[in-house]
C-alpha cells in the first residue's frame, strides 16, 4: 500500500510518502508557519522524490488534531480534497500519538504536548504495554499545572516530547519536584510523516465528507459566542446564524 | 551555529540544516540510488525550505562511511566542495554512529549495520553510558556470523538498526539462539540528517584538504591488484602506477 502522510497541526511540517513500511521520501521543516504556501509545493516534491504521482497514492493519513486551528484547518483541507480527488483511502491520527510512538519501547511514561498559550497545553500521556503503545491520559487542552499535578500521581518516570516542552522546564522544576522526568532528545520533538505513515496503515479509513479536525477546544471567539448567546449551544455546536 | 549535514553512504539519502539544536529543514529519501543526480537538487531544496543560502551555513556535516564506495564520494566530495569554495568548516561523521545516535537512552547494545554483500557486514556497537554513547565495538567490516558470535559474548540485549537488519533475521536466529535480540522499529532504519548536525556540532573541523571517506575495505579491484603486485602495499596504499 502506499501512503502520503500530512502533519501542519503545528509549527513543523512533515509530509511523507510510504510503501507499506518502506520510507520512499520525506520532508520535515519547522520555519516560519506559512503551511498554505508551502504544504503543496511539499507534496509535490516528496512524491517526485518517491518517483510517484498523485494517482499512485492507495491512502492519506493525516495528522487531525491538536494543534493550531489554522494549521489543522490546511492539512485536513488538503488531505480530504486529495483522497476525494483521487478517489483513495483517508485516515486521520492524532498529532500527540505521532510524536509518542516515534518513540521506541520504555518503561516510562510519554507525554506528547504542544503549548496551547497561557500556560495551557494539549497532551496526552501514553505507556508501552508488551508491544502497543496504550493510552493512558486522552489527548485533552489542560492546563501545564494540571498536567503535572496527573502525572506526580504515578509511579513512572516521565518523558516529554515536542518542541514546546523547553518551554516549560521551569514549571517542570516545580511541579514535578519528586519525579524522575526527561524531556525527550531534540530527534524526536518534530512529527516524522514516515511515522505517520506507519500509524495511518493500521487504522480505519473514515467517511471523507465527515471528517473534521479535532481541535480539542474552542476559538476565543466561539467561547465569547457562546457566553453572549447560551442558547446557541442547542445548535449541536453550530452558531452560524440561520437566514 | 548553522550546519549543513549530508548523508549518501547508502541507499538512503538525507540532506538536513540545523540552527544549533533546532531543525530548520530536513529530507530523507531511500528510492534507488542515484544519489550523483538527487544530492545538489535536495541541498538546494533544503536550503530553500529553511530559508537560507549556502553562503549561511557556517558547518558541513558529512557522512563518512563505512557504505557504498560510490555513496560515499559522491557525500565526501560534495561537502568538501562546498565547505572549500564556502570557505566553511567541515566535519565527517561515521554512518554508523548516526543511526546509533538516532535511537535514545537505553539498556540495550546499538548494533547499526549495513550489508557489504556476501554475509559481510559494515558494523559497530555501542551503548548508553551515563548520558554519553560510549563505542563498544569500533566500525568494521566483518562476517554477519562473526559480529553475531562477538554479540553472543555480552550479557546485554541488543537493537539492531538499518534497513539492512532484516536481511539477516534468519542467521540471527542461528547464531544468537541464546540472546534477546530485537531490530530497531522502522523509523529508526533511515539515517537522519538532524541527527548528523546535532554529532557534527561537537565535533572538530577536519582538514578540508586531507579529508577521505572511511571505506573500511579494499574494493574487489584493489585487492586483486595487491595479489597481483604484492610489491604494491609499500607505495603507501596506493597503486596507481608511476609513469
Amino acid at each position: 500500500m502506499k501512503l502520503l502522510a500530512i502533519d501542519t497541526s503545528n509549527q513543523p511540517l512533515s509530509v511523507a510518502v510510504a510503501e507499506d513500511n518502506k520510507l520512499l521520501a520525506e520532508v520535515t521543516t519547522c520555519v516560519t508557519k506559512n503551511h498554505s504556501v508551502t504544504l503543496m509545493p511539499t507534496i509535490k516534491e516528496v512524491l517526485k522524490a518517491a518517483q510517484l504521482e498523485i494517482k499512485d497514492i492507495d491512502r492519506v493519513v493525516v495528522a487531525q488534531g491538536p494543534g493550531s486551528y489554522t494549521g489543522l484547518r490546511i492539512g485536513v483541507t488538503t488531505a480530504k480534497t486529495l483522497a476525494f480527488t483521487i478517489q483513495k483511502e483517508l485516515v486521520g491520527v492524532s498529532s500527540l500519538a505521532i510524536l509518542a510512538n516515534a518513540y521506541p519501547q520504555t518503561d516510562a511514561l510519554l507525554v506528547p504536548l504542544f503549548d496551547a498559550r497561557r500556560e495551557n497545553v494539549f497532551a496526552a500521556v501514553y505507556k508501552w504495554q508488551k508491544d502497543e503503545l496504550q493510552v493512558i491520559l486522552e489527548e485533552q487542552h489542560l492546563s501545564i499545572q494540571e498536567l503535572c499535578q496527573k502525572l506526580a500521581k504515578r509511579r513512572e518516570r516521565i518523558i516529554f516530547i515536542g518542541i514546546d516542552s523547553n518551554k516549560f522546564s521551569k514549571i517542570f522544576q516545580v511541579e514535578l519536584t519528586m519525579k524522575k522526568y526527561s524531556i525527550a532528545p531534540e530527534q524526536f520533538a518534530y512529527p516524522s510523516g514516515f511515522v505517520l505513515t506507519q500509524l495511518g496503515r493500521q487504522m480505519k479509513p473514515v467517511q471523507i465528507s465527515d471528517f473534521v479536525p479535532r481541535y480539542l477546544r474552542l476559538t476565543q471567539a466561539e467561547t465569547q459566542w457562546l457566553q453572549n448567546n447560551p442558547e446557541g449551544k442547542k445548535y449541536d455546536e453550530s452558531y452560524v446564524k440561520k437566514i
